[in-house]
This record gives structure tokens, sequence and C-alpha cells, in this order.
């Protein structure tokens, strides 16, 4: 944190060790498999990509293998609900960290339908009751915007990983019907499960990832494009609540270790915001038992750490 | 947010401005009554102080009165027992944010007496438990390391707040007895409360306190004495923690509109730790519903804003 | 409880005095209103009917006025789904009081998926799986068994109560979604719920409702007809859980103070066994807080107090 | 539960065979460790006693060894504290069963310090603290009444458990503290505690057990003095508690199987009330995972079902 060269020459360098560091590493638990098309992931895929602000990119291992982004989405459908809904969104999701399991229903109930943040699945769906009234065709803005960011139109939903979400998705499920009882979400529920469904089954890879997100470092201008995604306030936002919920149950400690706004998702991917520096993602699928990839989270820690990269100093 | 000149001329100027607002806001709430102590306090105080790392000082308002700084003295039991527990702590109390009311007891019962972190009540009984064990005299131990951190001798207890608190303290032992028998308490609780009750009832004034948590804002070392406190890790730790957890149940929303580590206290005070900038100090008693001081978390949350100090951006 | 007489010759004129105080005792609460067909529902309506074991009847009142029976129907569905899934069906339910509001999804949650008892929405939920995956028309045999048991076949459900519930059921699809997640939900859940509110909608007047249920107290065996519903073992259970858990969150207040296996309804009814006596069946729609018909139940409290039919004597 | 004569010629020798039968029995659980002087007890203790209204009387095994009978205590306690405070107890302590672990302080916390029911332990310290109020010397009250309805001087509280108790009752502590924090608790939680573990380590042997409670299957009236012990509501009302809430998280199911008005205690003893019949009380040590003795409840089920006691038939 203190004392180290904030860019070394060898930023390509450590990438590449640090990804052979994790291939030899435990796989530190388990692929997700709750439902097959996840299951199926080789679990030693390890990628990693940094895209600083001024375009120069850092990549290593397989940051070039598209995987699936899960709740990495959560972020692209919060920036586009945010920039639709307005202040208004803050009425239906709050912003505070959960303290529980990211799909605990028990707060929700306490809560009155209202979910303690937009990056726990009940916000998430919140979300996508949003974007689903919204537009007449949410699941294509959102693809299209997230393509706009990422500036390629080669990004895709898995179509059989949206099914068997749907499928598998009766906890989701179970939380959408819950908020309507409390009159908490204005669409249909099976439109908004679609929503959100898809969402979760967009697949990036590392490099698109860290390139899409980069306006969140740049106080809401896309770096490149020079374009304004949103204005500085909302990044300030989204990088906040990052920071204190985008992890799981391992948040505070992701903060206390690492110190940097970041989102991960059962897909095994983690991408981390760097304010004024640019952006890292990271792959690898095995899950902790917090349900964040093990070795990518390690790769990002390390990087941080080498790098003074924190936000608290 | 940005484009703001990090340091303008009319600092001090800007903090009169803020007292003379505060003082025509409304009161926001009302002050602690708990005890009757407390409950005295006259609601009309405000004052600010702000400590620059260079050792530039701006105040306004009451900034010389001395005020029960409650919960705002687990920062200096947590860097205690940090420094005499090491690593050991963090089996005993977790890092990660509590998601409810800050006394609640159950979250301490699922979680099986490990309390969430070091700023919700159980996590500081742990703390003040680490300090009675390990130390022949922890209450004088404790007020020596903060008068040390202050640079001064004038730091006391108020012992009225001190007996007051105790007589009024059945939910702390409720907690610290849930928190015995699941066997993570070593010392005898009355001996434990005492130090925690003790600590809370601790009176220091805005400036005294933006002096003493400098270290804080620079990588472990003391501003001015440029002694070092604790290393750099653990000064990124404890304001990590400040991040995710110091404001209660709205620690969430103070990062999303501040982007600070902070900590508030029932007895009306804030502080916020700017880190490479120094630290931010201000009272005004009335609490709103989540227990933090209304206006001068208005006081706070207006300067940094002005100055564009937040750590996200 | 003590000294009185079981069966005074007045028992009629009891009845036609409880009804008369009754028309004069304050409403006592609110009549449903979460859908629209009960909420149109005369709040003056009140009635009352006992049937004896050897077919003496008592009526007062609107007896012969059906209304909505909803919960009371739980008893109707429990008795046909203990026929046909045998013990098997206490793996998917238990048989304890649930010590919560009758609707809360926070017990499920804690119990994985294993609701308390059968008399909470969630445990009639999953006899309603149970009968819609064992019969291949399970809302006819159902209402078959109704008529059968009520001994005439102008037993019916109300269509339009039905399809309002529907509308309005978000809370039991997230209750039985969330009990799908946990594996304990066999058949679609759209079909379980058409089937739960199905039963609910069912309409019956006190007269039937008393006559239909005698075989709980008559060990099995359906008093008139002579003929075996069920073995004395399933009566003795079917009064065991109305016993502890028949009337929402004031069970335990109705064991205290009456003393009988009931079980009451949101529109309104309540019925209550009194082994080797007979049925008692009471009507009047406002509700309590607890959600149980203030003035029926106090017409069979006071019924049971002045007859000394309580089980704990 | 049907067509078994009331009062076999073969009462004494059947308890003889259910005796033998436990014994050859696998113990079911575990002795309560808890406390040293209970892990103590030899697990391999068989005793019953049935004391029927006209003062027949019989017994097998171990029906003369004294055990601890904690928790059947409470009942004594409720008894004393309802004859002293009358209906405002009910104020202070609901009447409803828990639907949870017996110590469990979530439900405490949520309903505002008042215990569902006066058999969860959060419900005893409130009866404690009611005679720790009313009486000068509430244990020696206490015992004297407990003396008085077993008819006999020699019934002691064994001091090494009761110092044991205290020495590990952090949990109680906690309840306590919790509802003084509630202002549920009037007395000073030590004092109050003080009489709680006092009056859980009453040694009495079964015999004693059943003559002692008579009275709650007479309608208060001690049989063979004939005395009056309390009015017939309140035995009536203490024999609805035991039947929702006697047995812990498993009170449905005892009133399932067996249906009778009930008590155990992790001393391994239980009782049942039979109404108009008399009591019963078995003793084995090891208990299973709700904390109800194994072999000992058994017992009683085997007792109530062969010769049809059940209240709801």
């Amino acid at each position: 944190m203190e004392g180290t060269p904030k860019q070394p020459k060898n930023c390509s360098s450590l990438l590449e060790q640090l990804v052979a560091e994790a291939r030899e590493a435990p796989l530190g638990g388990q692929v997700a498999d709750y439902i097959p098309a996840l299951a199926e992931v080789a679990a030693e895929h390890v990628g990693i990509a940094v895209v600083e602000l001024d375009g120069t990119t850092h990549t290593a291992g397989d940051f070039d293998v598209c995987f699936s982004i899960q709740s990495i989405s959560k972020i692209f459908g919060l920036a586009l609900a945010m920039e639709r809904a307005g202040d208004s969104l803050w009425e239906r999701v709050r912003m505070e960290p959960s303290g529980q399991a990211f799909n605990s229903v028990v707060q929700l109930e306490w809560e009155h339908g209202i979910p303690r943040n937009p990056f726990i699945n009940a916000g998430a769906i919140v979300v996508s009751d949003v974007l689903t009234s919204r537009y007449s065709a949410s699941k294509s803005a959102l693809i299209q915007y997230i393509r706009y960011l990422a500036g390629t139109e080669s990004v895709h939903t898995n179509h059989e990983v949206w099914e068997s979400e749907k499928e598998h998705g009766n906890r989701n499920a179970a939380l959408a019907y819950l908020m309507k009882s409390f009159g908490n979400i204005e669409a249909d529920v099976p439109a908004v499960l679609d929503h959100y469904f898809f969402q979760c089954s967009v697949e990036m890879n590392c490099l698109q990832l860290a390139q899409s997100l980069g306006f969140l470092a740049n106080k809401g201008i896309q770096p490149g494009t020079e374009e304004r995604i949103c204005d500085a306030r909302s990044a300030h936002r989204i990088n906040a609540l990052l920071s204190t919920s985008g992890m799981y149950d391992q948040s505070g400690e992701f903060a206390f270790t690492v110190g940097l706004p970041a989102k991960s998702g059962v897909g095994g991917g983690i991408v981390a915001v760097v304010p004024d520096y640019g952006v890292i993602a990271a792959w690898s699928p095995p899950l902790n038992r917090f349900g964040n990839p093990t070795r990518a989270v390690q790769m990002v820690t390390e990087f941080a750490q080498r790098l003074g990269l924190s936000v608290y100093h």
C-alpha cells in the first residue's frame, strides 16, 4: 500500500506471473453446478485483463475466452436503470450492505419487500422490473447497451444458460412474488424473471468486461470514445455500492484486504474498478463458500496490493 | 466530485458557512435520551474541525466544546486491540457490514456469537474483552493511548455518563452474556462491560478528535509527531471497516453520498478520514432515526462534496 | 368448566341468546378485504350451528347462509391427503405450532422449505401439491369429498373468489416457489396454486360445516351414515393439530380460554370439534388482528364454557 | 385410542413391562452434560409412577430415585406466580407456542421482550421475576409450596447443581438482561437468575412428582387432602399451556402422538396430566435432539395409548 511505484514497467509480466501462480494454486472450490450449462465449464480456465484509462491494455491467460458473466451483469442493468428511473429508483431499492447470504428471503420479508441494494438478487430483480416496465424491448435494450459499452457487437446471451436459469430459478421466483405481494414489482413476474435470467446469461471475456466498465473509473466518461455514459455522481454511486455490497457476504473482507469497488459472478468472473486508473477483470470458475471465484479474487488482490491501488490507502 | 480544486483558500470560511447553515437548519431529530447525562446536552451545539496532514487546521462553531464521543471511541479501542491481539482478533469478530440495527441480538445468535464487525456494539464488546484480558489496567491504557494520539493530557471520561451507561446497559449486557455463552468472551462480563462503558464515556472536542486520528489518513504515521501509530496495513483496514460499517444502518448511504471512512456516535459526533488529506470532525447532538447526528453529517457531506474528497471519485 | 350440566335443555335457546349478544356486540374488526369478493360480504352476518353425535342439531341466526370457508378448507384437504399419502406426508410437513404470523416466509426459509404444520399456508400448499400430484382431477376430488362429508350436493366453489385469490396470491406464490426451490413441491407451481385457491374458495354454511366434520368428534366415523371416513388415529391427529395450530397466532390463547380443536378462516367462519359430543360451527365476517373472526370466536367460547366442553377440563 | 378399557387390572404390571422394555431399548441420546453435576447421572436409570385421583398408585423401576427436575419445576413456579400475580401475569408473558428452540433469543427480540409462554426459559425467568419481586424469600416460598403439594418435607434443591447452573447460565443471563432492557424484568437480574436456577435444581422422584401435580387433573383440588390449590380455570390454563408448549419443539408431535398436557426437563423427567384420571411421571436421563428424554417419553406414550388417555380421543 505504500512505496510501490504505481505503474511498474512490468505490468504485463506481472499479469503473466499471476496467471501462472493461479494455475498452480489449488482450485479453491467448486464450479457452480446449479445448472448443467455452468457445471460443464472447465475449472482450469484462468484469465485476466487490465485496461487503463489511456487505453493501455495488459492481458494474460484466457483473457479472450467468453464466460457467463452472471451477477457482474447487475452493474450494466443498474447503470441503465439509474439512467431511466432517476432518483425514484432508490425508493424501491436501498443502498445498504445486506449482511446476509445473497439470496436470502428473510431480510426481504423484514424490510417489507424493499431489497437492501441492487447487487443482491432481489435488488437486481427490482432493477429488471424497472427495465421491463420502461422499455418495450428491455432485453434488446440491455444487450445493445452492453455492446455499446464494450465497443463490440460480439456480445451475446447464451440461450442454453438462459433457459436453464429459468428452469432452476424457483428461489428467484419466490423473491419476485414476495416483492410483488409488497407492491414492489410493477410488471408481470414471469416477464421480469425472463429479463433477469437473460441478463445473467450474457457472455463476455475479461478484456471486454474491463473495456466496458472504464467509465466507472473515469467519472462517467468512457475512455477511448470519450462519450459520457452517466454523470459523475452516478459513477460515484455505483462505485460506492460496489465497495460495500459487490462481493456477496465477503464484501467487507474484500474492502479490508483489497479496497476497490468490485463485483463477482458465479460464472467465475470478477471486475474491480480503480478510480482514475482503470479496470481489472479476472476469471477462474471455481467458487469459494461465499460464491466468489477463489483464484480470480486472489489475482485481483495480488495485483491491487502490488500496485498500491486501494482507495482506502 | 470533479473539477473542484482540492483546497480552496476559503476552507475556513466554508466551515463558518456550514456552521451558520447548520444552525439555521432544523434540528433533524432528538438528542440521545437513554441516559439523563446525555439528554441534558444542549441540542443547539454545532462545531466542526478539519486538520490536514501538514498541520493546517480549520475550525468553526463549538469546535472546542467537549462532548461524549460514544461510539467514535470504538476506533481507539479497535486500534489498540489490533496492536495487542494481531490477526487473531479476526477469528473473534468479522469484518462484514451488519445489515441490521446496531444493537440487534438476532444476527449474533445466528452467527454463533461472532459479531459481524468491530463497530457494532457486540464487536466493540469483544474488543473491550481483548483489552480487558490483555492489560492489567485496560481503562487507564486506553485513556493514555487517546491522550497520546490527541497530543494532550486533557482528555477525560465523564464519570456521571459512565455510571449512567452501566445502569442503562442491559442490552449490552445481554449481548455480552450471549457471546460468553458462545465462548467468545474471556474475561468476566461485568469487567468487560465496565471497560466498554468507560470507553464510551470519553469526552473530546472536534479539534482533539481530528488531530488524534490523523494517522488513519497518513498510512499509520501520526502527522506532526511523525510517530508510527500502526502499520499501513492496519490503517488501511480500519479505513475499510469505517467505510462499510462506520455509520450504523446508514453506512451504505454515507458511502453513496459522501464516500469517506467515517464513524458517528450517539453523542452527536462524527469523524471522517480523508486519505492523504486529513481528518474532519463535526458535532451536533440531535440524531436521525439511524442514530447519526443529522446536522453534523450534513456538514461533513457538504464539505466533502465541495472539495471532491470521496475515495470513490 | 365445572358443575355445569353437559347438555342443558335450553341448548337452542342458548344459541339464540349468543347470536343476539353477538349482534349487539361491536364488530370487533374488519371484514377481510384483500380481495373484492370477500370485502363485499355484509359484516352484520352472525350464525351458529351445533350438531351432536346423535344427530341432534341446534342452530341460530344466519346458520344457513353460505360463506367462503377459506382456511377451514385446510381440514378437508388434509384429511384427503392423509388418506392418499399416508405417513410419508409427515416428511414434507411437520406437526409443530408455528409461532409466527400465518403467512411468514421467514420460518420456511430457516427450516429449509418444510412447513411447520398443515394449517399454515405453506403447509396447506404442500397438501395441495400432494392432492394435485396424486389425483388426475384434484379439484373435483376435493369438492366431491366435501359434498360426501356434508351429505349434500349443494357445496360449490365461488369462481369469482377463486379468480380473485389467484390474482392476489403473490405471497402464496412466493411460498410455493420457495418450497419448490427446496425440492418440497412436486407438481408445477401454477397447478398447485390453482388447486389451493380453488379449495380456499369453497362456500358452505354453518350447518353444512358442523355436519361434515362430525367424524373428527367420533373417532373417524361419520355420525348418521356411520361410515368410516378415516381411522381413529387420523382423527386424533387432526384434532391434535387443530388444538395446537388451528387458530393462527392465537392458537395458544384459544386452548387457554376454550380448550377445543378448532379452525378459523378469513371468511369469518370457525369450527370447533368436541370429542364424543359433536361439532360447533359459527360465522361472523369481521376479523381481529390475528385474522380470527371476533364475534364468531366469542360465541364458540361462550358456548364451550357454559357447557364445560374443554378437553383440558 | 378406541375400545380399550380405561383401567386394566394389570396397570402395575404394564408399568413393569414398560420399564423392562425401556431398559432394553437404546439409550436414545445423551445425558445432559452442560453442567458436570448432571453429566454424572447414570444413563441407565428408568422409573415411572402413576397416581390416580382416588389415590391408587402404580410404580415401577427407579420410581423412588430423586433426580433434577429442571424444567418440570416451571409448572410449580407458574402455579405459584399465577396465584400471586393474577391475570396481570399475561401482560408480561404470552400463552402461545414458541415454534423455536427453547432458549432462542431471536423471538424475544422480535417480540419486544415478551416471551411467548411460561415454559420457555425466557417465560420462566419472567415468572421467577414475579416470585422474586412479590416474596421476601421467594426460594423458600417455592420449595415450601412444592413440599406442600408433594406432601413431604423431603424435597430439596441440589446446591451443587444450583451453583453449577449459575456458572453455566450465560445464555439465560442474556435472556434476562434482554428482557430487562425491554422493561420486562422488575427485580435485579442476578436475584432473578438466582431464583430461577434454584428452582431448576430441585430434586424429586417420579412418585413425588405424580403426587404433587394431581390438582391439575382434578380441576384445582389436590386429591387426598382435597385442598383447593387453585381455581378450576387456572388448572385448565396450565393444562392448555402444557398441551401446546410443554415439550419444547416437539410439543406438536407429542400432542399428535400422545395427546396429553405434559412437561419434560433436561434431567430426564417427564410428567403428563390426564384430566379426571391422574398424573404420570417418568424418568430416564438420555435426551433426544429436542431435549426430551427419549425412553421416558416412550413409556408415557405407550401407557397413554394402551389406556386410551388422549384428551383429543
